[in-house]
Formats: C-alpha cells, structure tokens, sequence
C-alpha cells in the first residue's frame, strides 16, 4: 500500500472545450476511513460526459464542483481498510468515489462486485450507472415495443450500446448513430444493430435515416443533440417517444445553442419528449443490475471498455469523450 | 331561404402570411343532402389558427386542402332539410361544415346544440372543439395537481381562456400572456388569473415569469412559440410537463424556426414535453362537454365570443387571429 495519495481536483473552470489547465493532480495523505465508511484501492475510475456540468458554476441536477474539490464519480476498487460490519479488507466493491488512488466510500451507497460475472472495468460500464441509464431510459421512458424502430444516437458509447442492445432483445428495429467506421462495424457486426450511421462521414442524416429507418422513428434515444437529433426529429412516427439522455454535441457550448425549433413538429406525431436522470429510478436499481448482468452472461448483451492506464491520465480520458476516442464505456486503470 | 349559396375556397396556397388573396367566394346552387346527411344553414362559423396548417401542401394532422377546395371547419347552424332520422328541419346541430351560407353535414358527425346552455357561438368555443381541447390537453396532458404552478401561452385565446380557468378550478396557480392591455385584465379580473404578463410590452419575459410564477412552472400549456416559450422552457420544475397545442407564432414562418435548443433544458428537470391533438381524445368528447357545459351554466367557466359579422368576412377574420385581434373565441356571424 502507497503511504500517500494522489488525487485530481478541479483547477479551474473551464470556458468552452476543458483542457488538461482545469484539472490538478494533488498529493496527500492516504485518508482514514471514519465509522460506516470504506477505504479503497481504487482498481478503475469512471469518467462520463455528464461531469463536464459539474465542472460549471450553475445549479443542475448533479451539483456543480467547487473549484479545489475533487473530481468525484463511479469507482471500483477493493476495500484495504473497513469500519464497516458490511464489507471486509479485500472485498471488491463500487460506488461513488474520487479520482485517486485511495477514496472513501460510505459503506451503504458502495456495493459488493462480482467479478465472476463480469471483468471489473464492466462493472462502471454495462453493470453501472451507464446500463441502468440505458436500462430504465429506453423501457420507462422510451417504452419500445416489439416491431417499433428505435435510433440511438451515440450508439457505441456506454450507455447508447446498451440501449441498442436491450431495443434488439425487445425486437424492435434499431439504428444506431456513430462517428468511425470501427464502430460502425462494432455495432451492426458484434451488437446486432440493423443499421448504424456514420455521422462523421455522412452528409445527409434525413435521406440516411430513410434507408435505415424506413419505417420512420417510433423511439428516439437522444445522447447527443445537435444536428443528428434535428434529423430524427424530422422523422418521428405517431406517438413517437423521445428520451433525452445526453446532449454531449453542446456541453462544450459556450453560450445557449441554437437550432430548428422542434414544437412545431411535435403537435403532428403527438410525440413525446422526455429529460431522464437514471438517480431517479434508483429504488429499482437491484432489478435493473440483475437483469444486465443475466443479459451479460447468458450472452445477449455485448459490452466493451476502452481502457486508459494510469490515474495521471484520467484527465485525458475524460476530455478524449468529447472527441469519440471510446468504444463503448471509458475507463481509467488506476491499479491492478 | 336564399336560392344561391355563397362558399369561400381556397384560392392560392400563401406563402408566408396569407392575405385575403388566398380566398374567393364562390356562388353555386345550395346543396341536395344524399341520405344520412343534412342541409344545414349555418348560423355561425368558426376560424381557428389550425387551419394556417390546412393551407400548406403538406402532410400534416389535418389534410391540406387543395387549392378550389372549400373552406371547412366547425359551423352551427339550423336544420333546414334532413335525410336522417336522428334530426327534424329547425333543430340547432353543430359539426365540421364549409364556411357557407348552406353547408351539409353528415347526421352521424353532426351534435345536437342546447342553446339553454349557452348562446350559439359558446358552441364553437368552450362548448365546442377549443373547449375540448383545453380540457384533454390541459387535464391528460398537463396533468396539474392542486398547488402547482400553471402558465399558458395564447391565454386569452378560445383554448388558452379555457385552459388557465380549468387549471384555476383544479387549485392550480394560473400566469397568462396576452397581448393586449384589455386581454390582461380580463383574464385577472374575470376568469381569475393569479396573473397576467402583456408580452408585447415586456421586454424581459424571465423577469416577469420570475415576479408572476415565483416557485417556477410546474405545467407549461403552449399555443405559441417563440421567445415566450423560450422564456417559460428557463423556468421549469423538476418533473414539469408541456403540452403543445399550438404554435401560431410559426405558422406564417416560411423556412423553419430556429430558436435556443431545449432539449438540453430537459434533462435537468426531467421535464416531458409532448405534442397534443384533440381529435386523439374524440371517445371522451362527450364527457368533456358535458363537464364544460356544467362548468358554464355554474357560473364556473366564463367565456367570451369575439363576432365578425357576415360570411363575406370570414377571411378577415382568420387573418385576424395572427395579429391577435380576438379575445376569446373567434366565430362568424353568417346569419341569424
């Protein structure tokens, strides 16, 4: 065990695109845990796009950093130290941590991990927050049903490749959109989408979105906004559902975005649009994990990591979201 | 009875705003009903500003008309020869006719009217397809529960009157634009607004939401657009609900609208928006009159008919439902 800690705190806000001047690798001491806490190695660290909210100075549904605060969020690691009846030294656990090499967990918001069901880094991924989100947007939100077509907009990140998925397991249609040909491929070869989209490459989104949908758009999975979303909503059936779960196209946004006005289109197909935050189904979060994780091991539900080493490059983990460098959830090796 | 009928058409599909150069009206013989329907000579018609929508040469809710068509929408009127057993010469019926001095409606689609409840125009408003649409849009769409804030765009309109006293008589917290000092004061001092904000003279729509709807907009009933729906969209709840009727201030649009993004704006508040059409609510329509009509003859539901006197001037008044110039219901008197 190290006799210090490293951890990243927030610099600086940043104004626009965040660089690595926002973040400060800062080293103390290893803390101790106080009674009902855990100590952990922290083995991986999550990074998700919705952190580049708390990194700005306005109320919203996670509650912004202060600037000197530690950058915070999933982890999965093993307790080294417990003053808590519910986890021993040696147990592998997650929950919401720092970036460091060492974080406290509060025993009761960390859960035990399984590592038989699924290497650690899934854990973040397919079996964590990124899953649920998928998980409780596309069936309580989205409510797809058999035979309806439903479009993923960042289909090869964590949460849209499992949208993808559980869409196809409902037997509905499912069109994914991405930005490489690699994960193109991933999707339509190793997910089972019917048809992905290279938004990089591809001009015309509406005349794409004809051949692979052309049925029209029953559900909508929003993760980006931005001009892929103008197209879908262009294309939305009766009754239509959309579930707005990211906006990554416009979190770098320095002032209020702008773009066709959709209320108009809404009155027509009567269609639905709907912000989801996965916290507000976390009285169902047990239900939600045991069936990822039943999915992932009788083979129904692929998932993937992309895997930056070394906690002093979390950073860069994090800014390369913005750019599309992961295949399915991104995360930080930390130790091993 | 006339021995001519008088029926204005579609004469040019406009572009942008129409003016009375997209009407011509036409003379012809009055019509024979065939079986099942009914000769009908219309006491007053309706304009409402769906029917901008009806003009376009697009797939949309209502079928476009084509150019030479007639004009149609809700009428009510006399019996004046019938071919069905279900009325007599000289009854009150309203349904969907032609702005005509003679108009056939289909027996099986036209309602008896009780003009005991309430005078003939009061038909085609609260009692008729606006007052319905209040009600289901309002009730089933904007879901209010007592204590919550409601606001409505269009508020003095034939369905924003309706809406905001539906909301107050549901113990809700009601704020109206309106563009009209005369229109302001009605909806506070007669139909009980908490307030009431001339969107023509305030230049900071967030201020005045801010004073008007302190604790926020729990349900935003929209029939607008434009910058008092961006402004409303800043003040959501958590959990809000919109529900979008209309959007005059875009139907005269000739390229689509373009405005701040609000999908952004959603996940934070979880906040559902959703298209409405009152003909998805036609199984209930009998119970929604009926309600009205109890709201009305209680004392409850006031409402008010801004009349146009003489079929010659039915595209006037259209036209005038964009610059605002009714308050309340917008009919025509075709003859009395």
């Amino acid at each position: 065990m190290r006799d210090s800690n490293r951890e990243w705190i927030l610099a600086d806000r940043p104004e626009g695109e965040p660089d690595l001047g926002s973040f400060e690798l800062r080293e103390g001491d290893v803390p101790d845990p106080d009674h009902g806490e855990l100590l952990v190695r922290v083995r991986y660290l999550s990074v998700d796009p919705y952190m580049r909210g708390r990194m700005r100075d306005a109320e919203s549904y996670a509650e912004p950093w202060d600037v000197g605060d530690a950058m915070s969020g999933g982890i999965v690691g093993e307790v080294v130290a417990s003053e808590s009846e519910a986890y021993e030294t040696g147990d592998l656990v997650t929950g919401n941590g720092t970036w460091a090499d060492y974080s406290v967990l509060d025993a009761d918001s960390a859960t035990g991990v399984d590592p038989a069901v699924a290497d650690l880094p899934a854990h973040l991924g397919v079996l964590g927050m990124p899953g649920r989100t998928a998980y409780f947007g596309l069936l309580d939100v989205g409510e797809p049903t058999p035979g309806d077509t439903v479009v993923v907009s960042g289909a090869a990140g964590a949460v849209g490749s499992v949208v993808g998925q559980i869409a196809r397991l409902n037997g509905c249609r499912v069109v994914g959109f991405a930005g490489t040909e690699e994960k193109v491929a991933w999707l339509t070869d190793d997910l089972g989408f019917d048809a992905a989209i290279n938004y990089k490459t591809t001009d015309d989104y509406r005349a794409a979105l004809d051949d692979a949908a052309p049925g029209g758009v029953d559900v909508y999975f929003d993760n980006v906004g931005g001009p892929i979303t103008d197209a879908v909503f262009t294309r939305l059936n009766l009754d239509a559902r959309v579930a707005v779960c990211g906006q990554i196209a416009h979190y770098n946004d320095e002032s209020v975005p702008t773009g066709p006005r959709k209320l108009p289109q809404l009155i027509a197909a009567r269609a639905k649009v709907e912000g989801l935050l996965v916290s507000d189904f976390a009285p169902r979060f047990a239900q939600a994990t045991e069936q990822l994780a039943a999915w992932v091991e009788s083979g129904d539900l692929a998932h993937r990591e992309t895997v930056v080493t070394g906690l002093e490059n979390a950073p860069d983990a994090f800014l390369g979201l913005f750019s599309g460098e992961n295949i399915g959830k991104q995360v930080v090796r930390v130790s091993e």
